[in-house]
């Protein structure tokens, strides 16, 4: 059975809350992922997988914050990117209101992985931890234990919207994946700043979205899944 | 067709922005409603709505923004409240980049109808409005229509996950309404302003939820959506 | 006697505090009134009740704040408009100094009831509250009691420097009120966010001033002032 | 004649700002001055002035912002002070909508002459002068003028509510002066930070109040009177 | 001739300008590095780094600003650890006062490479090339260089306080390299965000220290300036 | 034996800090300081104090905050000017930081000394006074001391880069002293705001450089490190 947090009501929260449950928010982004993804392609992902973890650890999930930070991206179409401190804010205060309600161990799991959406999770997290030390918290991305697989079953330049992520969403959705587009580089970036990162990024993703196929989606997502086993299995034995 | 943003891809997003379509941007809130109704009981509404008007008008429904500002019931097992700013800061910049992104008429569509949660979404409307006078925006929330049916087709008194919410519920996710608690008073505040306000609300709900019933809902969001027509068409007729 | 908080020296304050003496904090606008009635308008009226509670009650007058937020008659001439963030940090720090010093019993009464002006005066005292939850604190514009009357003894869409507000200034500041012009309408806003809100608003005015006399103006005052007799006799039997 | 901002209308206002009038902005103070002086004692001695300003150079008068900076005196029964973020901000705002109304030129005076106070004034003025380079601004305390007497008619050692304070209230507000205390001295903080900075400051007031008469309070009016008719005689000649 | 920005007056400073001259930024931290070296540890590296640039392509060096982001370090003696947001601020400010001042080419030289300190730099960069995309700015650490020797010249687990950086203050300053302390490992952490993240770093350093020589240091130091020549050559050739 | 705390490692500083020792926070800025003095005047001279202290009182000298305030300078070539807020984050982080680590007797020493750049640090260290009040701390600029010096043994209108502020430079960095320009004046500002303050200061300096020497330098030198000298001492006696 799924918990869908937004499906519960005050009676069942608090019932699960005082078992000590897992809460599971999903933290997407709306991003331009080539002419053959969708938008919403990192927020199907990591929701895919908070669906077999509640399933498989009677955890909630939270309803998703469904925009994330995007700047590297903005200049493509569709692209919605929050700023660096909002996205931290929000997702502070709802880390620290699932506290307040009695939540004490939690995974943000979010599908989109460039560095400073990420950093605003963590750095939101870690205010979260100064306030609430007995809170357990894990912050991370799916794309994290995902990109273990480049240069092993995948190419090593494997990136946005590209084998991988193809892949996990013909898997999911291949009603959504259309015609795909032959293989994409992505410039080195030597450490510059600047005002549009999509620069070294022409495409509009990198790798080769040809390759993808269903199989692989779901072979990435058994391998993700796997991990996330293990470290919610891990969450579940600290002490509270 | 239903067209839902996160389905888009870069592409098909392109095209409709350039034909001018509407977005809606539904706004949700996760809050203790009773023992009977789901804490995501202002997410579904709106987006009900929002289904049929993308239906009605070629309208692209964003990614919904499920947290909202919700002081007042804070205390309800379930409430997960974002701060007055932190909202304020989400709708701002979601409309700043859906202007960004060449879209010009947007239907701020918010399930919640707090005083302070929707002034938030006002607050930043008006800041996007200063920047960008050129866009056609509309921020309102189902019950500040819904409401006009009060004293008249329902009791006066109705209010939170009362009879009115209840039924509307039934008539979209019959499945998730529990057993209906009796019908419950709101204190006046005269003015008061406390820490915790839900103390003028002690049940958590108010208005009576045993006489709701899904034909009663299906006339609320009717009427309510009758009225959205004619806002949206007035919107579409404002030159662009 | 009207005890002005300006006027009593440490010691006088110091004994009025440990008596538990209520405090009034009168809060104004400096705001277009049409053509007819002076900028500070919405500083007169509240301060006249200010005077009368505090010769009735023994209660301390703040020095008023004469800027409120005025964003939606920033347009007309001599509108001078605070933030929404800056008029509730001042609000709040105001509050928490009056704490501080000994005050348990505030009244905010403004004479500017725009929906934003209250709202940033309610987020002010909410987070007081949040500090201080022994505070007895109640924040209302005179206008939400005054409105009460519309469609009773005056006409329904009276407003803005309309009939009411024209009858009450005749009646503390005749000397100030000028030719007065003809009746003016307001035009439905349909939920539309402008950058200029003016424009449901062209004449700078609405209802009709033509029809107002001082008379109607103490009954008005009377009819509100006994209410907040009321509501300050309920404030002063809280417990402290 | 004395033009009150809050006195005129529309039409008034709109005349005087097309005229190149000049606007005071006096800024006030909520402070303890002694067991002998009234809380408002920074409030007074400006508005006096302002108000011979006002006849002289048929200036217009803004609303007082009657809180400031208090930080030092904070202790003592009485003080209400902002925080400097918050004085600095209103003052900005201010500012800035008076010169969207209009006005190019400004004379802010304050009655309150601790440091913090004028620099989150001048902070302000920093600020809305790289947006309006056109603005003619001008910003100070009457105390920076008077106390060019210290050492000359007045003692050296001479302070808060001492013999100059008193005078000039003595002269205003005869009726506000309570019994009053024997001289106190302030001592020396050798540049140390106190939360308390009361500490050096026992009395609540350093001078010698009972040296204080009208005539003197008189004299010290007309000496900063005259300078400030200097200043302003400047003002009004430069370009605008 | 190493090129001190703080040892150049106006003329000598407009003409470097005008000659279109880099400027390196270098950041440091100050932060506990282990028993054995000194709390300047990665001001000092960058440094030595800058003067070779300087001498190498007449680049100015702006002076350093020595604190930095090091949460994870806090609880060890001697760190000082900047908020993200103000070392995100002091970057921000002194990259938009070089630009002020007409330079066009910046690189700033981390010797702290912690994820968030880097990320507060980068975002800074980020927030200016909004405001001025012709400006040229890299922003790197030297241990994002370093760090590619490990697995190579350098244990694949070497890290903070370790052999690498042992070796690389062996060169610069040995006379501040105390008793060398056994290797220490570094936790995994497994995605867990924690109030001490010292806990996953409980040595205070890692890798071994045992094992470091001048002679690595300075092979360190040269990998690390050959690649820093390579990236300013690339800078240079950049359009101004 | 001078002590610069990023010399000391992590023991060394404990044990420091377990004796009690003082620490020293220079700060300094970038700022024009004429054609003949070198941007990093303002940094020179405290440190050369601090060196002094250190020596005398085994105080702890912490890194230098390098920029400052310098907002009537900005537009001399080689200003580079930190905002009011952002100095003052950086100096109440420090010190907090300082604290945190057992810290408890504080000198900030700031070779720089305009109003708005002291008053960033006041503010500051009445923020870290506030959440700590047993902290010792003190504040001062070094030319609060000198300038006791005008009108005596240096021309009462000596100021920025002027006799003074030469000779201290010829004393330390002789090197860096080029050509010297003639006399320059300042022009009274009559309590004017402007975008730029250096209107006032068209030289970019005032006094007369072409007096200096080194003998003067020293003099100054000592007279004020005397003085500082007994304010460490009181400093030193404080019950902690």
């Amino acid at each position: 059975m799924v918990l869908f947090l937004e499906e519960l009501n005050t009676v069942e929260f608090s019932d699960l809350v005082k078992k000590g449950a897992l809460t599971i928010l999903p933290i997407g982004a709306v991003e331009g992922h080539g002419p053959h993804l969708p938008l919403g392609t990192d927020m199907i992902q990591p929701m895919a997988l908070a669906v077999r973890l509640s399933e498989r650890f009677d955890a909630i999930i939270a309803p998703p914050i469904h925009y994330g930070e995007c700047s590297s991206t903005k200049n493509l179409p569709g692209t919605i990117s929050l700023s660096f401190d909002t996205l931290r804010a929000v997702v502070r205060e709802v880390l620290e209101e699932l506290y307040r309600q009695g939540v004490r161990r939690i995974l943000v799991l979010s599908g989109h992985a460039a560095r400073a959406h990420l950093m605003a999770q963590r750095e939101a997290g870690k205010e979260v931890m100064k306030r609430f030390p007995d809170l357990r918290l894990m912050i991370l991305s799916d794309y994290e234990i995902a990109y273990e697989l480049l240069g092993k079953d995948f190419e090593a330049d494997d990136g946005h919207a590209g084998d991988i992520e193809t892949s996990r969403i013909l898997q999911h959705r291949e009603d959504l994946v259309k015609e795909r587009p032959p293989k994409a580089d992505i410039k080195k970036n030597n450490y510059m700043i600047k005002s549009d990162m999509g620069e070294f990024f022409p495409a509009g993703y990198w790798g080769d979205p040809t390759k993808a196929t269903k199989e692989k989606g779901k072979q990435v997502d058994d391998f993700v899944f796997k991990e996330l086993e293990r470290l919610v299995d891990q969450l579940e034995k600290l002490a509270g």
